[in-house]
């Protein structure tokens, strides 16, 4: 059984470790697989974005145990979600959004232990429901169904004229910024406007020489812009909500 | 049989992964759960803070090495702690504190294997001897018993009138500032002063708006100052040694 | 079976655990063991001298999956290595450099499967064929063999008159600037010139007080520069490539 641990907590002051421990101490035999400690502190939507490229890479059963959690010390509830033959835990508040997303989902309040601290949900509440799943045990921690788990506020694409118009919802390490336009909807060579450059998809990388900017469809399924052996964040100026435009595909 | 590792060595060096690589091949079949890589480079106080909290997670059994070691070739002793049905292996410069604050610890000397580099004892040293001890070797690593292992340079909290007067020891990623003024001790909605500052002890976050000033028992047992959902450290311009002071518990 | 991981990805972006979660799908009961996601964006130097370190100390049967990959979207090839009774899979462009510096070591191209993205390879051309290897099944993976793999721009070091003459090679976390001056070729107490400074060759740290510069052999096998509890790097204003040089041992 694999469960994986997502988090904002850094490693320097224990916290990550403490729900690791906690893993492996009430779900012996347990393989912990760590998406990131690295989110930015509170940033729900960077934390959404990574969980929902990664979950689905994992093997079929394989827990995933989220926490951004700014709301801890408020009512903000704690959520289960069955979706897509795996499980997911943690705060209910967007961060468990590809997990909704999914057709079938099944969300579930958490139950919160008498002796949970008001502070550290990760470790007290999120962690041992987890492990409680990986032991097959869910009836110890599954409270009653959720039927309005709160949805991650994003921008829908839409459309305008021949163009759909959508935004930037990440930009990675690379200076990439990555859109939600799919690659489905958006037309081959489409013209591209973001910010106030203009663009025409192109394959990849080797399509543009060193420097250059290039927009393409990117391994997350989406439109991408980048500049090659560059940052396109700074070259272009734009973070992320930055509007995007691109030719639909007929 | 689970080692934990804790170091200051980030991953870029490849360090962590020799160690990480020596506990493998010298213990086949051992679990490594990684505490952090991220401890502040020689912040043993750092170090010692996030081992305290973390280690009594982990199933009893479980082996912690630690490696924030900036007496690196020089006199200082490597160190073995037995304490509370866990192992601990780093060297003896207070690192260790929260080992051998537990009653009944029993501290070893370690041996230095000839072939061991003189710059690099976590990798030379502390993991083979943590891989003797994972394969259930001891006599191979420990040396004869330490009586005078050395202690974490902490201030100790004080009575002044009807106050315990304590510090700041720890500012975590989200900026709180954590004191040694343990739970146990201070009065419930005590008065407290930090700083220039006066606050009242609350339950949680969720008893103060956003952007204010919240004074709390944290996750690690202590009274914490934090700012919902902002950074305390900041704010109030304090840091790590910053003298905290609240009511008596009578 | 044991596969280390090592790239530039960061964890925040969701990218690392995409290898990882592919890694554990396709190459079941697998032990992940994570080298570094932090080597610097695009950095090939850096990340080879990182897996250069630590592959060795891994269990003889190792694969190390080895991404930082500026070149992915052009037409550069993708590489397995057999060496020393480890794997190496990663690109074509000087990143395994270790594993082909290796006596007998035998390189193979990579089969691209059809279906993989042209801009992540770390998921969709390197996880898969270090996960069938795993499996034992290299004969789905592995293309031509290799003649002329991308080895690694390095000086080599060079003799001037008495002096052997190298340079650095790599600046660690803690400001130690680490040269490629091996330990068997360099006089014993040799006067050594780096920069304008000039030194002499010590044991260790505690040769020298606190604050000052120090020359000795470190855990690599090379000729380092240290300030006793402070940064070389900030102290000499010195970095990569930076010429150093060292009475040769006779």
């Amino acid at each position: 059984m694999i469960i994986t641990v997502l988090t904002d907590f850094g490693t320097a002051d224990g916290y990550a470790a403490e729900v690791q421990g906690t893993l492996l101490r009430l779900a012996p035999g347990v393989v912990l697989a760590e998406v990131s400690h690295d989110i930015a502190p509170g940033d729900i939507a960077a934390g959404a974005y990574a969980l929902g490229r990664a979950w689905s890479m994992y093997p079929e059963g394989t827990i995933h145990l989220a926490v951004v959690d700014p709301g801890v010390g408020t009512a903000r509830r704690g959520l289960a979600v069955e979706a897509g033959g795996h499980w997911f835990v943690g705060p209910d508040n967007g961060l468990l959004e590809a997990a909704l997303a999914v057709d079938g989902a099944r969300s579930h309040a958490l139950l919160v232990p008498p002796t949970a601290s008001r502070t550290f949900h990760g470790r007290d509440v999120f962690a041992p429901a987890a492990a409680a799943l990986a032991r097959g045990e869910p009836g110890t921690v599954l409270g009653a169904s959720l039927t309005d788990p709160v949805r991650a506020a994003q921008r829908a694409v839409q459309r305008a004229g021949g163009d759909l118009v959508g935004e930037v919802i990440h930009v990675d390490r690379f200076g990439t910024l990555i859109t939600n336009l799919p690659e489905q909807q958006v037309a081959r060579g489409a013209a591209v406007r973001i910010g106030v450059y203009d663009l025409v998809v192109r394959d990849t990388f080797g399509d543009v020489a060193p420097g250059e900017l290039v927009a393409f469809f990117g391994s997350g399924g989406t439109l991408e812009i980048a500049v090659r052996d560059g940052r396109a964040d700074t070259a272009l100026g734009l973070s992320r909500r930055a509007e995007v435009r691109a030719a639909v595909r007929r």
